[in-house]
């Protein structure tokens, strides 16, 4: 292919891209006018990939991390013979209904990996993805896993905290099939990028102990030569590619407005001047076209045998590789945790709320060779490292990351290897730091993202190391997320429950929330079913007479209604228990069975050791709430619960003034 | 001062650590024992401080931004006098209601400047404090303003990704007054660093323009020509402290269970005698406590003579710097306010939501002069850099800080500069990135800091940006959260009055919320008392009979509401409008308040384009709400509000099915 061929491929990204931005009256014209090259280099000469079978699992993957750069990757879509970006798609980018969004979002059948936009995300998730790579690769053999993860990137994704936090660990880990092509064209929204940065970022990934090429942008071969270095190199890589952005608008080419200063029709008739380009709005001229759709076709070949390979398996293997390619549990993985139900409710005595969730995926190591479990430096306190070995670049095919003190990386990596497909991210820290990780939940319930968000030390319960450390706000402001299920075991039998259909949950992302502290056992003897799965369900009915209270509580709150009850019945006052591990579970129930649940005409008191905030939903308007009004404290953690008056005492006196 | 006396005074604050660590029955004894020397040298020879006023305006800032290590702290505090650190205190480490909780909380009059826990936030912290120094000393002189800013940060810190978003920002503003001690002991929770880190460290802070010393961190005497060398260089200062974490207990040092493994007396006795320490518990011989107490008074004469200094201010000057050390709002703000109220009041048309606040900010740059505004690269679609200067290495004056696409680093910069005081931090972004900066909102909320969180692009109102970019559920997240006022304007007018509240509220922070989009003025002509204040009010009393339905809008839905009252009027059917611009406020005004705007036993209809998470307070049993049930889309903004169903005529629609 002659370079001359190339600059036209080049430019017909270049075209498409100005013609349907200026079309929808708005877009970010920098990433895909600066940046053809070394997409052309990367999709027409490297990427392995079939438009046919989007998603093919041994594809290389492509995440546009500068998803402001959305048209970048909806032209090579279009041109490389996508069947869902058509050219009413892209004529309609930033229309309602397009697949051409504003940002890409995640649409694997259409060719877009993952959704990208919040700056950091999509290199985070690229990583992810290679990670899912390397252990897959570790467990099925290269026959069937060995492909490349590129990502581009922009100054923005590299000053996000999160960028570092990635350089840093796939530095460590050595993840060598990830490769980033870094846009470095010195201007953000602001202008120029000596308003708020003056390192040298490529010598940044080197200290990460990254492979670093630095190359022209626009000159492809050089692009295309360093994409051969980078693939050589054991070490992940970086092309630092040093752009023009916006380039061929001669209006806003290298200027802050070639980021996404409006473009008019007089921009696209300058490009096409400027760009020696003579061809109608949206016309890719046949020959061109064809061109880019053989680049659609080039890895053919490729996909033929990795098919025959396939097909080669046994039956056996064959089973297990469909089963993990389609997120789908194996026989067995229900009797582990029934098993598990039976054996705790036996059980006399309290156990710390994440020890059960420890033990639990301790029984499912065997069982889901496909869990991958990342922490963030807490492995003593979590414990969800048993029966595994650590992912390294020595052994592959460990399945747990020692992420470090990374949690925003750690979610963001999840959902990438969620992304990926075959593998089943959990990812572990304690509630209070889930903030950190929160831009990350937030995409994995947008995308519908099956991970596994894990956290301990989930109320005051932390006790003495303070309000820093004690969440009390979160569980509301998680549940207050579309498309997240908020998990809250009330003991050792309840996390059991939620494990089960957190695990058989695969629209979006759970979290399930253990306490640090011990839990007694107060669902036991009468779990003969997965009541959880119903979101709450009444754990004691009132006696003697109708019912006239309904506590609801939640996690270790859940024990102190059981004794607020007792006493209240003792009083004479016919009280039922109510515990919900999952609100959102409990919202897709009927109505019907709502109200058997909430009892109606009852008063309702809530018991939770977090803010009412949420909960009056729950409530009623003769309802009550026990629980925090405000920060934790230090202290131990009886007297917290004193201090605060969270206490089967406080729940009585609560209903008794509100009857 | 001798070696031999110095090794005395670093191993008073390892057995006052190690005594109160075994008493508490936990805690982190890794950082008081590792890094002993180095707070020695720091505190007996080069911090200026003055613990009898411990607020003194001109004082060095130390911040421990590895909070675990809490107990270093105190024992410093208590060791050079802190009135408020006393031993009894100490003896109470972690005990609820002593001043030495489980990690350090904000208590300035007891010597601690900032709280800390959350990894990275307290170096963030620091370096906003920087800022504020560098700022207060170009406006005041180096008379009144000329203090260093000390941080102690381990691993943990500068994993996390805010730890290098403080490095590369820090690096490029020259903050040469900020020293940074890093506690090297290659040991975090889970063990050896090399689980999860490979990078030379000190390294990535020279790439980031910074001053490295490297040292062994137990000799005191390097640790202090370390400071010297800090102290004369014009960049900011990284000392790399080669340490052996819990340093002096023999069955822990340098291992993992240095960081936090649980003390026993045994392991006080075996202290004791590996340090030759021939004292009881919690007792610092006499001349050693005189000696830590002659540190605590080593710079008495710099702040005699800084009171010399101040004393001879103009009673202007005076007023003026004991003012914006107050944090006291000055003269004439207020008319400014209502000035621009009165002026948009009496324009017709509409306006961005974010401008009328661009405009405010704009007004208030000459009376406020204290205000410093960060921006995460978003300087043209917020606005709020008029009439303003960038802050720079050449220009100590500008009060706009570039702080690129850094969310989390401008949060807990700003909080670093409340902290600090004499300026007035905003910190400004769009909404659907808040979650980056979330981690460092609540420890402003926590510490009760006046930051205020500007947010542009409210709603789906973004528009075709997509979903990643609006937020949906994020009003509800922050209103979760503890001691945040949440605002969101309706108009300029509410906009001018939110900001009257804001800048009025001293006891925490102010979240601001914003629409991108153009908000027809609806409070207007009737705006001549701040109707804002009391956090909802009704707009339009119910016409022809008594009230029978409450609309209750934000933001750039009270528009909405008020055309579908309109049409309810017209139908015969008495509607009311109640803006609800900030919840908190609304919840601490009186009952008869609350029913008066609410209504009695009307049909209540919340109207907000955002989930109806925590509307249900405000609804009661009969009520609806027309709004957000999960995340948006891209396309056009009237296309997305006709599509989500969020219009006058679906208000309409759902009162009538509820009446």
């Amino acid at each position: 292919m002659k370079k001359q061929q190339n600059n036209a491929l080049a430019n017909a990204i270049r075209m498409l891209s100005v013609d349907a931005i200026v079309r929808a009256g708005e877009g970010h014209q920098g990433v895909p006018l600066g940046m053809a090259e070394i997409a052309t280099a990367l999709f027409t000469e490297h990427l392995k990939f079939n438009p046919e079978d989007p998603t093919w699992p041994d594809r290389d993957r492509f995440v546009l991390s500068n998803g402001h750069g959305s048209m970048l990757l909806y032209s090579l879509l279009y041109l490389t013979g996508y069947e869902e970006v058509t050219l009413d798609a892209v004529k309609n980018f930033r229309v309602l209904g397009s697949v051409c969004a504003g940002h890409p979002e995640f649409e694997q059948t259409a060719g877009i990996e993952v959704t990208t936009g919040l700056l950091g995300q999509g290199i985070a998730n690229a990583m992810g993805m290679a990670v899912a790579e390397a252990y897959l690769r570790a467990r099925f053999g290269t026959e069937l896993v060995d492909h490349y993860t590129y990502a581009f990137v922009g100054d923005g994704c590299l000053q996000e905290g999160i960028g570092q936090e990635m350089i840093s660990l796939a530095g460590h880990l050595e993840l060598g099939k990830l490769i980033l092509f870094w846009d470095d064209n010195r201007i953000t929204d602001d202008g120029s990028t000596e308003l708020s940065i003056s390192e040298d970022v490529a010598q940044r990934f080197r200290v990460g102990q990254w492979h670093v090429i630095e190359v022209d942008g626009h000159d492809q071969v050089a692009v295309s030569e360093a994409i051969v270095q980078a693939k050589a190199d054991p070490r992940p890589s970086l092309i630092a590619c040093r752009t023009v952005i916006g380039r061929g608008i001669p209006r806003v080419q290298g200027q802050r407005g070639g980021h996404s200063a409006r473009l008019f029709n007089d921009d696209a008739d300058a490009t096409r001047e400027y760009l020696d380009w003579h061809h109608a709005p949206f016309e890719i001229p046949d020959d061109l076209l064809q061109s880019w759709r053989e680049a659609g076709r080039r890895t053919r070949a490729d996909y033929d045998s990795w098919q025959q390979r396939l097909n080669k398996l046994s039956a056996a293997e064959r089973y297990e590789w469909d089963r993990v390619q389609a997120g789908k549990l194996p026989e067995g993985w229900r009797e582990v945790l029934h098993q598990y139900k039976q054996n705790v409710s036996r059980e006399e005595g309290a156990k710390p709320g994440i020890f059960a969730s420890a033990e639990i995926n301790d029984l499912l190591c065997d069982v889901l060779p496909e869990r991958m479990v990342g922490c963030a430096d807490l492995e003593a306190p979590t414990s969800h490292k048993r029966s595994q070995r650590a992912f390294t670049p020595d052994d592959r095919g460990g399945s747990y990351i020692h992420c470090g003190i990374r949690e925003h990386l750690m979610g963001a990596m999840s959902n990438g290897m969620a992304a990926h497909g075959g593998v089943m991210p959990l990812a572990v820290t304690y509630l209070a730091f889930s903030d950190y990780e929160r831009p990350a939940m937030r995409m994995a319930a947008l995308m519908g993202l099956p991970v596994r968000f894990v956290f301990s030390h989930d109320s005051i319960g932390v006790g003495r190391n303070g309000p820093t450390h004690q969440p009390v706000e979160i569980l509301a402001s998680l549940r207050a997320m579309p498309n997240m299920l908020v998990m809250r075991p009330a003991d050792a039998v309840e996390a059991a429950e939620c494990w089960e259909v957190a695990l058989g949950h695969r629209t979006g992302p759970a979290s399930l929330v253990f306490a640090k502290q011990e839990l007694p056992a107060v669902c036991g003897a009468e779990a003969t079913e997965n009541r959880s799965r119903r979101g709450a369900y009444v754990l004691h009915e009132a006696e003697e007479g109708e019912r006239q209270v309904t506590l609801l509580a939640t996690g270790s709150e859940v024990s102190i209604a059981v004794a607020a009850r007792r006493e209240l019945q003792q009083q004479g006052i016919a009280t039922a228990v109510v515990s919900m591990p999952c609100w959102e579970l409990f919202e897709a129930q009927d109505t019907e069975y709502k109200k058997q649940v909430l009892g109606v005409d009852t008063v309702r008191v809530g018991v939770e050791a977090a803010l009412r905030f949420g909960w009056d939903q729950y409530l009623g308007e003769r309802g009550g709430f026990v629980g925090m009004t405000g920060f934790g404290l230090s202290g131990g953690v009886e007297e917290l619960y004193q201090h605060f008056g969270i206490t089967p005492e406080a729940v009585v006196e609560k209903v008794k003034t509100l009857l």
